[in-house]
């Protein structure tokens, strides 16, 4: 007889994780059942554990967070025929209407109909199974580990986030915070050439870490005046792009301040007060363009293709890992903005279990 | 023996505008001595009046201010033989260095090194004469009048504003603030063919005039939640873009509300304190692009050809006249941003004078 | 007992056009069945009339054309209920897949897959009915008549290509060939605040049609040297934008050379020899950027709100008017490249029959 | 006393290359004397010894060919102080005139008035000495070759046909023909992190040159269907950009066949027929976009840096070295379009002589 139940984590509210058991759901048509492999444990799934909030997205109900997953093909629904038990695939956590203006015009991530895995109140997948469309599922090819399927889903965010920037070869890159998001965003300007990266950050590992990884220099903003430094290292001109991942509260206006004129400054972070202030006559002066990263669009097969080629390397981002049973604990461990960790992974189930 | 000596105004500080008499000034290699006829008094002198300083730019010494200007030309300096004695010129006011990475790259409105009329330390034109570059004068066809001319700035500003905005015909856009610069960037927008255009300002003439210029809705942010009514008006989508040329503190959070999902904001307005915020959430969801406009680039040939063709109509918005003398008086009419007053002239000239 | 049968119409060959009966289809899950009210006689019909194919989609079997067309409801197929039976509406002719990189990207007009309306082997719209997709499907506001709802599909043709220009308010446009796309063109380029607009044609009707409706100056080819004209009326400059309109062997070459340097020509018209020839030196030396319009998207809403705004006029376009009996008298019409003659339209139905 | 004259070239006619002495020029004011270093054999200046011309730019009068190059300072006209003698540069062979409409834009490579080395009527540096605005020169960090720097020119043609192509990280690529320009294309699109790159061409040295340098794979034209074989390779889809590279009568129409729908062709190939020609029905289908390379802007600055930082290697394309006497043995080698030649470099001046 097969299994009916499964493991399940929910928030009931703030620091309140627990892990409980729920019925495996079915399959609809053109859905599919899957087995979760890997979950990485977002900053975004930290706001919700440590402030109950991401704006107004509010968690009112108990809910299963998780959304940067990999994932076997467990059970097929009606209709699809794309795909076969027992695939490793990378999964898209949102699930768009199809039918929207945004949709029609090739922008599903601004679908305002979009079911999120993991957003209040829809569930996501720290558990042992869940159910997609079929169509969220991309089959990974030989040598990707479920760790590395997982990291795809950021390392799509910041693929968007540098498409959002029109980098051109040899132009100058800022990042302000390096945490995973901001790592990988350096990453993938350093592999489109980018002339030269400079990363702020108040962790030492995670500066040590960006220098290995993609910068040319680390600078950190709890000893100095990350703007005067950034400004004298490009020589008084400023950055092409800056990439604000850091989500604190100067950080955008920092970004503003070490753009040049007519740069970007593409805002990829979340911050805590939910609110994005700047200098008017700074980003006046330079005639600044600003775009708000919200996650990303069609980003999954170049990013396999990426990872296949070599241009970025996401393994080293996986820094912990954890069985599902001890979430609680990766997330205190996360939650501990402790330097040396940067994305904890719930390991939650293996191809033979 | 001509005339040595000229009126000319200066601001000496908050609120004290003085006339005075100074030396005619001389021009040199690609110069012209320009004999001013008309210019207005821009929300931009009006900081400097009511507040000594915009952002870092502050009032040290006393200043001429002006900067949106039309003059006849009345002298050639050296190797200028592209104007002639008695032209009535519409003068771009920045004076851009030329060599710099952005002034090769085509955007003069970025040079760190520009020299701008009337913005400190650097006079302005608020004066019987002054000297500017000759590639700074675009002489005017006939029919315009010196009024018109100097309306040709603001008009740059508001084409630049819409270009930045890269409208398509049909798409609607919403216009926080209805002074000369919404105002044109409304007229601008209209006739690019856009779909909608809404309008929200306080004052009560402007409301009006918006509305027999350029608008197909104007509320009025004292008694209505103008986010709310360009929401429903706009059947809950919002609009494509949002010009927020008002410089309150809470109206580019407004502007980021009533933009549907990948809209535009374009920032034209000068905030009182110096600062632009938007709720982080909002932005992220849309995802958003805030684009800052800097004064304008290469707008004159195109304002030009715009008016002469009937595509906008500028006259309207020179609703008050003073002579040079009575420019004290005139600032305070703009300073007690009174309903009815839009821009004031100062007609410094005439021809024949 | 309802009617089973309809009148439809089948090009069996070159020049051979035929009336005929045929059943009336059945709407599956998602579609309508439409009773059509105009279809107006477009160019790329036309290829298909006299020369059998267009490219490589060449008609090998009996096949309906039409495509440009507007119908009323009159029934409606499983989980319709956006619509309801009576409506008039404007019809897209293309069903693209939905589930394509192009279409999932919002480019639909691009989907490998789709299926056009009168297009080889997809019988088209020149019959008393039709099955379409709901999606598909456009109701008009008050005060559009059938033609007009049929010439919203040329009209989005226009919009697309002035779309793909990126016009800026006060650029210049030439454009070759006033035929009704031509025309449609011009009118989406002025409304959109062209600056100038220049037309070659060598129909004398047709050049005083567009002096009426869009164009600055008109010139014919036949007569005069159109690439110098055009560079002459724009001192020597050229265009900022050209659209090739014509699908003539010389005007794609042509359009290059009358377009400034880094300006844009935008191929909208279909060349009977299948080839698009221009002076590589010239686009060199101009650095041009050439876009080939394929069919539309997205265009409809912005269309009827721009027609009902009174931005374009289109209703001026359907010259000439017939039953569907008479189908083959209009294409010899239409073929014949007469003088006079823009779009003939087919009136299939009238809603009380 | 110092030496008056120098030794020089000059293309008398089709094949007919001297070496002759002629008087040293002087530096006028901003600019300099530069004793030439390395001058690179482009295919521009073949074209103009094979067949006396490019379009129709005509050598009419005995020329000196070569824009290619770097050099030393050797003199500093009045008003030169950014630069010393004595210093290795970069040299970009265009001089525009810095107030035509195009190069205040930005444009300076679409001056209508622009002066460029070795153009007819302009006399270019295969010669022991020439005069260049200083505003051309860029001084080369230490590392760099004279060589390198007479191949910075050709990199900035491949930089800015990758910048117009608008590449975003993990998308694939064609390049037809490898060429000097189309290799180097390759390796500009390689370090801006394509997914795949896919060349023709049919000597086989430089497939295998390419294969080793930036490509996927290499097919030959002159055994296979290429776009045959390149549709295979991207498994039915085309890839994102084609660069034309090898100016012959067949490739833009291949590369208009390979590219994906909604794709680019960017041209930057000179064919010898003067003319580009595509299927229309091929281009329309996709929507294509073609944009043509005219030279380049701006590019040195990145140029340098992307050296610098290893991103590209241009050294190996230097396969032949002469000395300017032997300049005429250089030509015939290179218009004989061996395999296994690819740059020969005229090895003018060294430093100590």
């Amino acid at each position: 007889m097969p299994e009916t139940t499964m493991l399940t984590s929910r928030l009931y509210g703030i620091r309140d994780l627990r892990v409980e058991r729920a019925p495996i759901p079915t399959p609809g048509s053109g859905e599919v059942l899957l087995k979760i492999a890997s979950v990485g444990t977002c900053g975004s799934d930290v706001h919700y554990y440590v402030e109950g909030r991401i704006g107004d997205a509010i968690v009112k109900e108990p809910i299963t967070m998780g959304h940067e997953f990999s994932a076997w093909v467990a059970g097929l629904g009606e209709g699809v025929s794309e795909l076969s038990v027992g695939q490793l695939c990378a999964v898209e956590p949102a699930i768009s209407c199809g039918h929207c203006e945004y949709c029609e015009h090739g922008h599903p991530n601004l679908c305002p109909a979009v079911r999120f895995c993991g957003t209040p109140p829809i569930d996501g997948v720290f558990a042992e199974y869940a159910v997609m469309p079929a169509a969220n599922c991309f089959p990974l090819p030989e040598g990707f580990s479920p760790d590395d399927g997982a990291l795809l889903e950021p390392l799509g965010i910041a693929i968007h986030a540098v498409d959002l920037a029109h980098l051109k070869i040899g132009q100058t890159v800022a990042i302000l915070g390096a945490g995973p998001i901001g790592l990988m965003t350096g990453a993938v300007a350093k592999a489109s050439g980018a002339g030269a990266i400079y990363v702020t950050e108040p962790l030492a590992h995670r500066r040590t870490f960006a220098l290995d990884y993609c910068a040319d220099a680390a600078f950190n903003p709890a000893e100095e005046d990350v703007v005067k430094a950034i400004m004298q290292a490009t020589g008084g001109r400023g950055v092409d792009v800056a990439f604000e991942a850091a989500g604190a509260v100067e950080t955008p206006d920092q970004a503003a301040r070490v753009t040049r004129p007519g740069g970007k400054v593409i805002a990829v972070g979340i911050p805590a007060d939910d609110t994005l202030t700047m200098t008017a006559s700074v980003i006046r002066r330079k005639g600044l363009t600003i775009k708000v990263v919200r996650r990303m669009k069609h980003t999954y097969p170049r990013a396999i293709r990426m990872v296949q080629r070599g241009l970025v390397d996401i393994a080293p981002l996986a820094t912990h890992r954890f069985p599902l049973e001890r979430i609680a604990e990766a997330f205190e461990l996360v939650a501990g903005y402790r330097d040396g960790v940067l994305r904890a992974m719930i390991q939650v189930g293996n191809e033979k279990r």
